[in-house]
């Protein structure tokens, strides 16, 4: 069977831009899928996306006018129940073919094979294959139906209406017209009130001709390009406007890079078919307004690209990548300086007012933001953070630190009631960092005021300071303490003041600052600069902290059973988890671990059932050889593998331990510790009792058993 | 005459100890005054006052049995008034001398005398003496009715009752004997229902006799003391108590001394008659608690010494001053310390409480106490002195100065809310000083928080460290700005809040640390730390600051009109004003001081009067000689004086002004400021501008003019 190429187009209203490559994927993506699970498409068929602000599109490789047919194999039922003793079919097999449009007759054509345990009857029969115009159809509703839409939007149909009684539909955009070609051949689909055709439009004002017809699907992106005006691939476009805001850094020269920031490209990219990347520039005292906030003005509401120097300080110019390629594109370049000025006059305004009050003064309007109505305000959750900065710096670096972690953590909110913040939210501990150094503050104190909320995000860096550790730390603690203190706890999906990523990054701190910090006295820290506000949850708290640390854990490649093992100690210093797993990985694949595991789970029921029953361990009460054994063994082992432990070498600890398999397997063997003399046994018991400490220190080895 | 020697003792239940040495001060103070106003005694008659427990005494040298007969010259009234024109009485005089008991026949013998500008008539006549008995009753009744009672106490009378109608007397305690002695002569005087007598009692439980009879007046304090067992003398017995604790202390040995408090000292001399130091100790283990717990304990509540080894740090061992001197002390030395053990165990168990919490985890319970109606809890009180203080030591010190600063100001009033400080609030900062040293905090935040209410009271010592001042100043100006901000203003006698002494604090530190802090910046730096709580009113706040430092200075001999001519500039550093002060006082020495002072004042009136109506001065329009040997004048003397000015020699600047004097003088002789031509006189009031304003920069001279 011969196959061509598919080229399906929607044209639309401009489309939202920040989902549009989402948009874009999903349909071709959907569309191709539907077609290869009706057998339109071989395997390896290629399929390439298409999106503009104006079309969503897809080219198919390979594409069959018609599905190949299909034999189908069909189970009935076991043998004994369709035939009878004789061989003779059943009246339940008989009703069964007759379901499926045939009679006794075929009763000799079925086939036998075993299914499971017992042999079956099976029907052969053969599949037609589904017409390309029906297929696509059916893929063609599937890929609309399915985009990943934001926001639906209802509206009146253009024409009236081949769908009998439908006036209107539901789609992202108005859309204006519809392409289905094979080939050269136009496949007859309707969608969304619009009948497939061969021609589509360009650029709404540059366009060669319009509509601009289509030779066949194949000729799809390079007629587009050349008649419409269009760059029709997403990745072209953005690759495209890539190269033009290089080239045109590289005109301004000194070393000047556009900002990056893939999100942006990719937005731009959705807003433009016909990228021009322009040279723009600004009044020069505007560079006395911090760059954050003048990169973010000329990001988030105008989509430029700010210029940064060699040494990554903004420039005065800015790239803007427009739709359209006038021969003089000066207007265009005045018409964007001209609207990015007020922008920047306001956040200068902004900056310069801010500046006119300390940060310190702005302590008391803290205590007007409602923070949570069980918590209090945003000037009560200051004091809170206060109160567990302190403790954590005079724990990890004593009163300087506690002192200068106070007086960042008093200061750290106090940006949110500046204006610079209030109209840019995303500034909010970078404006503090500034308001903190021109108050004459030490950078300490303002990187400390500026990092507080790291990380962020997966993947964000920590804190730069030691301080910024110590506020970041005592700030997550205190919503994870509040919230869990008031029973906010996530559920689900839901997670408002999002515990799970604050959790995260407690753990991600004690681990890679290799804090030594004990973690459940340091939840307890937090705890009493609440009042009596909330009630002390902070078991509750340590558990979902391991749950997070054993899921990120288990990412990382650890099994779950050496997870397990390691978190059931609830080891208090985070940081050394990593070290007590690579030692529970290496103590598993000693031969002795299987045996040892299964020993120790064994002692410990036993321990569990005896409720502490043991006495202190009197090697002059043994009787059996085995439990003097054991004894003896473990004399020679344990001190070693204590002493590995506290130079916090788990691995050789662990390894240690292995020489006890033996003993340990002959005292099972030999001796019995449920003895009638209640000496002997509390004896044995002790005996087992000071073996499971032993062997427990680096992890819960009984999780190993199988 | 001959006299004799004069002896009067009340005999009383006990009288309350720390009224004590006043009360006997006050009685034969008293006493002596009256009989020397009656004339019964000498200018030279020597008064030595008794006092102990039971017993208030005088004695007095040179008592007259009676008071010598006085003669008196009346005036009666003017010559002109007394006799008409022909020298004859008028009626006036007549009916005056009627008045006086003599008729027409005395006015030969009236005597003439000049009486301010007219001659007067005098009436002479001789007062007999008054007799020891009546005067003596009087002086008694005088001298019971004055004594600085601190609270009366209405009792019934013992004997039924020499005083017809009276039941009960008014008196501090009880009275049961009364001795009044002329040499050997009983006097026969009453007094709270007592007929005077010539025996006492002595000791309660050893004296010899009882009663113990007195042989004359100067036997008084020889016979108690050997018959009664008692030390009459306060002063004596004092001393006597002083001699007993050095030498026990010596007995101790070691170098160890008594605790020296003279108000304890006073104390106990009040309680006993005869005095017996006993040696005392209690277990070492309570050596554990702070020093000033234990001393605190021994001292307010039990009037024991504690003694202190040659370092000055507390041994177990004490001293008691004992009323009685068994044969075997072991008794009274067991009971005592059994007494004590029990105080001290209550210290140890509080020390030992509030070291279980940190005093971070104090600080919510702050917000638990009132301070104020209008002005919140010790919480808001103390994140308002944590403002401040951060601000304070931000200007003196930098980012690390003002870390340390907000972390001890906000620990520094959470002793308040531990037990001990709860039972002895003398203890508060030393506790936090403890606590916070406990809490692993630095020496430097500890000596903060035990210095920040420093100085206490006048004369005491100034916080130790930097961060101590910053504290203590944050403190002091927080409660000022508060109680200003609510109109809270000390009102004559009325200060609660000791606003006065808060005040006398902060020039203390201003002037005595040499703090380069503005007055004026400072208070204001206070006000936004109380939000919306308070008014802004820091202008009479600092009238008041420069009101108390005036007062402070005249104290310290500065004239009036100096202060006056230094404050009147409101000069900022309050650490210059000193300097300010010495130079206007070597500058009023000066033989141009007058002249330039009024010159001073006069140009004042007239730039007053001109309401800024002076140019910049142009030497081209000079016309008068005067003026341009005035400007010229200017130009040699100005600019060195400002460059002493700069250079802080305050003195040397107003010096080189008095150059000044032969010129300004010769101007207003010379020159009509108010010219008729505008020009002119804007030029004229221009010069006059700038001399004004060169002359007031150390001090306002023109509060120097007559």
């Amino acid at each position: 069977m011969t196959t061509k190429n598919l080229l399906v187009e929607l044209f639309v209203e401009e489309l939202p831009p920040k989902a549009l490559r989402k948009l874009g994927d999903a349909f071709a993506g959907v569309l191709a899928d539907q077609l290869k699970a009706q057998g339109l498409t071989a395997a390896d068929a290629v399929v390439t996306p298409f999106a503009s602000p104006r079309r969503l599109a897809a080219h198919v490789t390979g594409v069959a006018a018609k599905a190949a047919d299909k034999a189908v194999s069909q189970k009935l039922m076991p043998v004994s129940v369709g035939l009878d003793a004789s061989g003779a079919p059943t009246p339940a097999l008989l009703k069964r073919l007759a379901g499926l449009g045939a009679d006794a007759s075929a009763v000799a054509g079925l086939k036998r094979a075993m299914d499971g345990k017992a042999e079956a009857l099976f029907f052969d029969s053969v599949q037609p294959g589904v017409e390309l115009a029906e297929g696509l159809q059916k893929a063609l509703h599937e890929a609309i139906a399915k985009l990943p839409i934001p926001k639906v939007m209802s509206y009146q149909l253009e024409t009236d209406c081949e769908l009998p009684g439908w006036s209107s539909v539901n789609f992202v955009r108005p859309a204006h017209g519809l392409v289905a070609l094979h080939g050269a051949d136009v496949v007859p689909v309707k969608a969304l009130g619009l009948t497939a055709g061969n021609s589509t439009h360009g650029h709404r004002f540059e366009a060669a001709i319009d509509p601009v017809p289509l030779a066949d699907a194949d000729a799809y992106a390079a007629t587009l390009a050349r008649d419409g005006a269009v760059i029709a691939s997403f990745a072209e476009r953005k690759a495209e406007i890539a190269r033009q805001l290089a080239a045109a850094a590289a005109e301004v020269g000194g070393g000047c890079q556009p900002i990056e920031d893939d999100a942006l490209l990719d937005e731009v990219t959705a807003l433009v078919e016909r990228p021009n990347v322009l040279i723009c520039e600004f009044e020069k005292q505007f560079l006395d307004v911090p760059q954050e906030c003048l990169i973010l003005t000329m990001k988030a509401n105008q989509k430029y690209f700010p210029l940064l120097d060699a040494q990554g300080k903004l420039t005065n110019r800015f790239l803007v990548v427009s739709n359209i390629r006038p021969d003089d594109a000066s207007a265009v370049i005045g018409g964007n300086e001209r609207v990015v000025r007020p922008r920047l006059a306001d956040a200068k305004f902004f900056f310069d007012q801010d500046r006119k009050k300390t940060l310190e003064s702005r302590v008391p309007a803290l205590s007007k933001v409602v923070y949570h109505n069980k918590l209090g305000t945003q000037g009560e959750r200051m004091e809170r953070v206060c109160a567990i900065a302190e403790t954590i710096g005079l724990r990890l670096g004593g009163p300087e630190l506690a002192a200068r972690s106070l007086l960042a953590a008093r200061l750290a909110k106090t940006d949110l009631v500046t204006d610079m913040v209030g109209e840019f939210p995303e500034l909010q501990g970078i404006m503090g960092g500034y308001y903190a150094r021109h108050d004459g503050l030490s950078d300490d104190i303002a990187l400390a005021i500026e990092d507080h909320y790291k990380p962020r995000f997966a993947g964000d860096e920590l804190p730069r300071t030691q301080t910024g550790v110590v506020v970041a730390l005592a700030d997550k603690l205190e919503t994870l303490v509040g919230m869990f203190g008031i029973g906010n706890l996530p559920t689900g999906d839901k997670d408002p003041f999002a515990l799970r990523r604050h959790a995260l990054g407690v753990i991600r701190m004690l681990v890679e600052k290799d804090l030594p910090l004990a973690l459940t006295e340091l939840l307890s820290a937090a705890v009493p600069a609440f009042g009596d506000k909330i009630s002390d949850a902070t078991p509750a708290l340590a558990d979902f902290i391991y749950d997070r640390l054993a899921g990120g854990l288990r990412e990382q490649g650890a099994s779950a059973q050496e997870v397990d093992a390691v978190l059931a100690l609830r080891p208090q210093r985070l940081a050394d988890v990593a070290q007590r797993l690579q030692a529970v990985r290496a103590f598993a694949a000693l031969p002795e671990a299987p045996a040892l595991a299964a020993a120790n789970k064994r002692i410990g029921n036993i321990l569990k059932k005896s409720e502490g029953e043991g006495a202190a361990v009197n090697p002059a009460l043994f009787v059996e050889p085995a439990e003097k054994d054991l004894y003896a063994a473990m004399q020679a082992t344990v001190p070693a593998a204590n002493a590995k432990f506290d130079a916090g070498d788990h691995t050789a600890s662990l390894q240690a331990l292995a020489a006890l398999r033996t003993p340990v397997d002959a005292f099972f063997d030999g001796v019995m510790v449920n003895a009638d003399d209640a000496a002997l046994k509390a004896n044995r018991l002790g005996l087992l009792k000071s073996l499971h400490e032993a062997m427990n220190r680096v992890a819960d080895l009984s999780r190993l058993a199988a």
